[in-house]
């Protein structure tokens, strides 16, 4: 059987000339004068030293639980919420509902091949029918679908009128259709114009279903991004987290044949059990990131960039955001 | 519920300014001043003339016909096979092992989460059990990986010591971190480098499972694009075509749990009864796409590049060119 081989790659080729956006993010991260490593990506990851991994907080892991499947087994997805200063309206709503228990007993409505999964009240259009949403909801205004320099607080490091600091360990980052420049912050992909930032829609994404502008969603219908990133909805659309576990059991449903990948009956849905806080559910493994100021992430990012390995003929030479997936694991030791 | 609803694009927004590469490509397609249109990439599509529309020959279509699914529905799964002067060896070994009936009673061996699904012949490292492959099967060279303009024949248009013409109908498109110049040609994504062309690993795409270099594989094990578009892969191994239809029978199968995807056990394989180049196949739709040549196509690029219809705040202004994928439909009164 052909296979594609583990990911070895001798990174012989130098990170790359230096864009102004590099430069400038070079002067912000660690790894400026990074070698190329001889390691693939995944080796790379594993050989991070502890010191390099960031621990998720419980209070920011959102845990769902699917119906068990057709054998009994159980089914749980979770999500790691992004950080301030991205989204912090609508993942302040998504705690509350989540407090509430308020997604248990609802379900998949709409998987739609290369595009989304989405989950929520399936009544939600059925004034008669629609779950009631908890008390106290923000709702947020468009401006908040990106994050300008000029509302930062500030003592947020980077915000005096500047851009938020994007890690951008890859040149070819900037080379991107949608925004002037693409990097991390804090571990989550983000692309930026020079005067606001905001998060990108790559595969395993979380975002906010909404109605029309100038509707923005409260956070209780909830989609995943399943195929090719879907960049267009990039500051269109709320984003508030990234699936971190188990995305295999929303990827793998079956589609929905009415329009746009919805279920045609509700016995087609897949049920939710829960949507719980990380604190609130027993024994949930500790998660950790890799940190996107490290060395080992501009490493890993030249080597995703770049792949000298053994199976590799040609080196690509550069990479898109969403081709340079932020490494996020349990914690060794954890369960 | 919060949908999303049908992409109806006001885009009023010019084309946008061409770079040097939009120019040279302008000056080769009909749609060079094309104004925007006010409908959506779906409208846009469903609205192009009959004459903007090309068949496909069904010797040009590989239709894999799965094992039927739990509930006995029958899982048909078509794929448009690339032209010349792309991947032609392999493209010629895959028509001879359809003819022979190769694949029939193997398995899809290989589910990947945000990769590929792989199918052939699930014992073929097993010497003593591997299935004899046909006479007569070429064996290609890394180069084939791409066209040189060199290499064209001279009755090629556009090869006279020049790179193919690539329809560039979008300017975004040009702002490629894995090429220099990315367009279509004759309905497929292809990059370029002023030197060579080669297709590009887009959802859905169809390639072929090799070992280590030299090795370039036959065309017998063969993948599906089911993730975010790793165009890493570009150049390293040869695409071969694209699935068209019924693709959601391979990205909803569940993922392996072994190492890169594979199955631990053959029975969690999903078996494939046949597969037949489409003149084998009684009752066959006509399958047509829209010619990226045509004025609809460059309206429906620049559509999806700039979506102005009212669910979008803010058209993106660019697209990379896996988000502008070539429409195919059967054709209509075809079955």
């Amino acid at each position: 059987m052909k296979k594609f081989l583990p990911l070895v790659a001798l990174a012989l080729v130098p990170v790359g000339q230096a864009s102004p956006l590099q430069a400038q993010a070079s002067a912000r991260q660690v790894a400026g004068q990074t070698k190329p490593s001889p390691l693939a990506p995944g080796e790379i990851v594993a050989a991070a030293p502890k010191a390099d991994w960031i621990a998720i907080a419980p209070a920011d892991l959102l845990v769902m639980d699917l119906v068990p499947d057709a054998q009994g087994a159980e089914r749980r997805v979770v999500i790691q919420l992004i950080p301030p200063p991205f989204s912090t309206g609508w993942t302040g709503n998504i705690r509350k509902l989540a407090a509430a228990h308020w997604w248990d007993g609802l379900s998949i409505n709409r998987v739609q091949d290369n595009y989304v999964v989405q989950w929520g009240d399936g009544n939600a259009e059925d004034a008669a029918k629609a779950k009631p949403l908890p008390a106290g909801l923000q709702i947020m205004g468009e401006g908040d679908y990106v994050v300008s320099a000029r509302e930062c607080p500030e003592t947020e490091k980077g915000c005096k009128g500047a851009p938020l600091p994007l890690a951008a360990p890859q040149p070819g980052l900037a080379r991107d259709p949608y925004a002037e420049e693409a990097g991390f912050f804090k571990g989550w992909p983000i692309a930026g114009d020079g005067r606001s930032d905001w998060p990108v829609h790559c595969y395993g994404m979380v975002g906010v279903g909404r109605d029309l502008s100038p509707n923005t969603g409260s956070g209780a219908e909830l989609y995943v991004v399943i195929g090719h990133a879907p960049r267009h909805l990039d500051r269109n659309i709320a984003l508030v987290g990234r699936v971190i576990e188990g995305i295999e059991h929303l990827s793998s449903l079956p589609r929905g044949t009415a329009g746009l990948g919805f279920y045609e009956k509700p016995e087609q849905r897949t049920g939710i059990m829960s949507i719980r806080l990380g604190q609130e559910v027993p024994g949930l493994p500790v998660y950790e990131y890799l940190s996107t100021d490290s060395k080992s992430f501009a490493l890993y990012a030249d080597a995703r960039a770049n792949r000298r390995d053994a199976f590799f003929i040609r080196p690509a030479g550069g990479a898109d955001i969403c081709n340079v997936p932020v490494p996020v694991r349990r914690a060794s030791g954890s369960q």
